[in-house]
């Protein structure tokens, strides 16, 4: 497909600055755009963005209305990084890869109910009761445990497990490996040995959420581990169980959620970040990556460091941890200072 | 199912404060129990446990002996979380979700043998020469590796990996996603390339351990990785090759150990913890989270932090660190009074 | 199978020093060896590696050159772990447990197109237009995606999850539950919701690259998540997408690299060691565990720490950082000094 800039600029309610003539045929990074490809400024504000924007090789580039025009093609939106998403969706000829209808190997319960328009790929295993719901698509080699729900439209790629009584809202994905409902992790040592404490709690995933390879959401005890509604999963991140994690979370990638911790509306928190157990993270709070959470964080914080602190004192600590030879010859000298005076 | 709090309390010999008449229908935590629910106290001495008790509305609380009773039906046991789990295994009506005999789909080796009572569901695959012993259950799509066996009683969850020649003890218990018996990673650089160095050797895990989803254990070079008896493994944590893990050893989530290291009898190792290769950690030993092992554990030492260090020097050093703005101005200070007078 | 010193001494080129003929049945590590078999040093340098040869029940020990002779028998070769190898993929008798051919279960496209001498193990599920090279193998419930390509002769663990587009080389080694092609984690805020930036690049392997259980290399936005030829990576890594890693970089366990990072040719990263996003790694740098990397990295830099430093200056901010106790009270005693004498 080939569009000119002003198409493009039409699809997305740009303006055109420069040549509207200009032929894309693709959509990509400004640092890897060709002259056929528009691209996109995510951050104005960063000079290295700005380095790039002005190297790319881009046919035309996404910029915000109160970017300064650089003598190049340029369309004028309100979010580049939105227009260019819906760009992207379009050139991008996506061939649908969903399987169609029930995959002839997929072992299916009868007691299981599958709703209209249901795709279910290549030797998938839906046990009994389970709820398969309009539109959603189950890849291939997928479990659906007994008594399971997944919602309208969400879509599960290859080798998904849900274990039993696992309840996935709509317009979720789950990507491959993901693991939701296996046991908690909690034992107590009586008579020599640690003994299993039963789960026999659920798991919520609400609508809108994405959970990424490898990743696990444990059940709760009692109850149920919650991750709420249009919150974001990276890879290989650990929800421990009765975790509730509010809407709007992100969790990067190898995050890990001790049990029963609970993390406000709109939590962020950076890769390899460890929340402890029964730790509550107010509304908003944003974490940086590799951070330890040991103690309940306000609403609003931004904290950084292990253990977890503002992010201007840690990064204050870390300067001064880099001029602990200095004070350490500057107390000598004074030591000496002294003792010559004492 | 319905008891009264005297039912209850006679099956786990305990004895009734309060109102013996009250029904219960579930069991549930502190927080989050009904006035249908019995809950338990598990940590007496803690403030916020208290706390919870105080606010619970559980209809029934299990306590310890020694606990202050505060004007509340209770039920004294010996063991509160004990009593718990008991009472909650037997209302969880838990269906029974395993599959009966061997699944039509399932690929069975005819050298592989298969004890009494062995459930494999549907898309298995048990190659050549395994051994499912007695009362073994393998949920779905699980791949049991030529040679490899699966001791009597153990329970395999969907999607669970035993590559060949892995042995699985008694009464174990694997999450989906687990791998055991990848290959060590073990390299050596010659001829400009990253050679690889075989690993012949083979997994051990004994009777009664439970190991998390989508955790790894990798197989020894030569002679065996071993995971000793009743040890508890968390979801997305690496055990190298030739690891040795001394019964009872408790490892939370993405836990990784290094090749060849050794872990004591009961040693603990809290979430995100790294141990290095060729460590050894003495028996009781405990790790607390995100802690980086570089040397060798004595016998009963409780560590933490980057590089491990005692407990209680480690906090004091955290505690110091955070004072560190306080001395740098103090030393400005006294160079300046020492500049005046000297 | 039995040996003579001498005739695996010849196998190698290498000189016996003792007995010739003593008889070797096996191969094994220096702590775990018996009088059967043989073993070696891997590094002549270490004094703990010296001790474990002195104690050494081995028959014979593969040693270098210029190593000390100790009265007992060994054989000098060039590389003592190149000469192991060697030996032991000869003597341990390695069954084939490759399948033969397509197993009838797998489920494979009409429009795949597989080459000559490939297997493909029950259950596996290869999709529309995907090309499967000579010679290579894919164990058992491996999926591979649409237009997914698998390199001649690589190995494809069970469970190995490949999305569609993805290219993998030749010679390579994934092993059980890696999943490659995944989205990347790629959002952006607006109208109250997080945004899914769509993912349409690929995701290449080069040749020789071998990748770890549960290790996740997730596909670009657009362009492709490259893994250079002969890197190594270890279990329950996360790639992050658009990251290039040049050719024969290593990263041990849990490593997390974020998106469009850059690891230079030859870059080894320690176990659990982060690197953030758009972050350039120079060639050889390298990088030790529990590391965090938040900014660029100069070719042959050896860094540790998190913030990552000089790996000189880490460990003596380390030592220094042990003695903070010392310096408050060093202060607090020149402050009453002062105070007597100002």
């Amino acid at each position: 497909m080939k569009f000119s800039v002003t198409e493009i600029a039409a699809a997305v309610q740009g303006r055109v600055l420069g040549d509207g003539n200009t032929v894309i045929e693709g959509a990509a990074a400004l640092g890897e755009a060709t002259a056929k490809d528009v691209s996109f400024i995510r951050d104005a504000q960063k000079a290295d963005v700005i380095e790039l924007y002005r190297a790319s090789k881009a046919g035309a580039i996404f910029v915000p209305k109160d970017f300064q025009f650089d003598a190049r093609t340029a369309i004028v939106v309100e979010s580049p990084i939105a227009a260019f998403c819906h760009i992207l969706s379009i050139i991008a000829h996506e061939i649908d890869i969903r399987p169609h209808g029930i995959h002839a190997s997929a072992t299916v319960s009868p007691s299981a109910k599958l709703g209209r328009g249901v795709s279910v790929g290549p030797q998938c295993v839906i046990e009994s009761d389970a709820v398969i719901e309009d539109g959603a698509c189950l890849m291939a080699q997928v479990y659906v445990g007994a008594r399971s729900r997944v919602g309208a439209n969400s879509l599960l790629y290859p080798q998904v497990v849900l274990r039993e009584g696992v309840s996935v809202g709509k317009n979720c994905i789950l990507h491959p490996g993901v693991v939701l409902g296996a046991d908690g992790y909690g034992f107590f040592f009586a008579g020599g040995r640690h003994n299993k404490i039963p789960h026999v709690g659920g798991v919520v995933i609400e609508d809108d959420v994405e959970i990424g390879a490898n990743s696990c959401v444990d059940r709760a005890m009692t109850g149920t581990t919650v991750v709420g509604r249009g919150s974001k999963i990276d890879n290989l991140v650990q929800v421990g169980h009765n975790v509730q994690i509010g809407p709007l979370a992100l969790l990067v990638s190898q995050v890990a959620i001790g049990g029963s911790s609970t993390l406000g509306a709109g939590v962020i928190l950076g890769g390899q970040t460890g929340v402890a157990d029964h730790i509550t993270i107010g509304d908003g709070a944003r974490v940086g990556g590799r951070s330890g959470i040991t103690k309940h964080v306000e609403k609003g914080a931004t904290l950084f460091g292990m253990p977890a602190k503002p992010v201007a004192e840690e990064l204050k600590l870390q300067a001064l941890t880099r001029r602990l030879p200095e004070i350490f010859k500057e107390v000598r000298k004074l030591r000496e200072l002294i003792g010559k005076n004492g």
